[in-house]
């Protein structure tokens, strides 16, 4: 149970998340697919939601990534809130504007701490309506 | 940390997660305000990305659906994907489709166990590009 009073965004878990995520922001603009790749929780319940597709399972979000266009993905951040709930789970939620367009885009990412570290369990990407 | 052999989807905690969830997608569609407003959890930290905009906080939210016309909520729930991490967090996802729309949805919710029961802490609603 989480209890708001001593759960959320424990200073050092905190920290962890943060730095987890940057790293991933950081390899989504050069797209370093492998680091990309690894950020990802590497099951068949991994689930990302792009502006265009939806992908179910590590694989399918392997496939996408191995794909793109590795140009084009430069974006500013907005906005970012991280949180973190106790010390194995986590939600990022970004506003981004993709270089030289002119909507808004939104990224939400749910993280858990495994034995590898903290990795991304289920993602959303859209532009806003 | 998430030990991906044993604490995934715990039987009784899915379970539990498909009946706040079902809750959840019974009151969208009858426009339960109340009962959407008692599913998320009442913190300025709760945030959701709606299809055509971004909204921070309880208040912010509960502001929204209060002022939301009660009509066109109908939905056809395509596909599913509910997930539980250990005991205290769950993800779940929909593609779904607005009747008389032609563009298919896409809902993700982060859930946490509080002392009030399961609470959504972060949605994110969009329209495949």
């Amino acid at each position: 149970m989480i209890d708001p009073g001593k759960d959320i965004d424990i200073p050092e878990v905190l920290a962890e998340v943060t730095a987890a995520f940057a790293r991933y922001e950081d390899a989504l603009v050069d797209n370093k697919v492998e680091v990309l790749d690894a950020l990802f929780w590497p099951s068949p319940l991994t689930l990302r939601y792009g502006a265009g597709e939806n992908l179910y399972g590590y694989d399918a979000i392997q496939a996408f990534r191995a794909a793109r266009p590795a140009q084009g993905l430069a974006r500013a951040v907005l906005r970012t809130v991280i949180t973190t709930y106790g010390r194995d789970f986590a939600h990022t939620a970004i506003e981004f504007r993709r270089i030289g367009s002119t909507r808004d885009g939104r990224q939400t990412q749910t993280w858990a701490r495994t034995a590898q570290g903290w990795r991304v369990v289920a993602a959303h990407v859209s532009l806003l309506g």
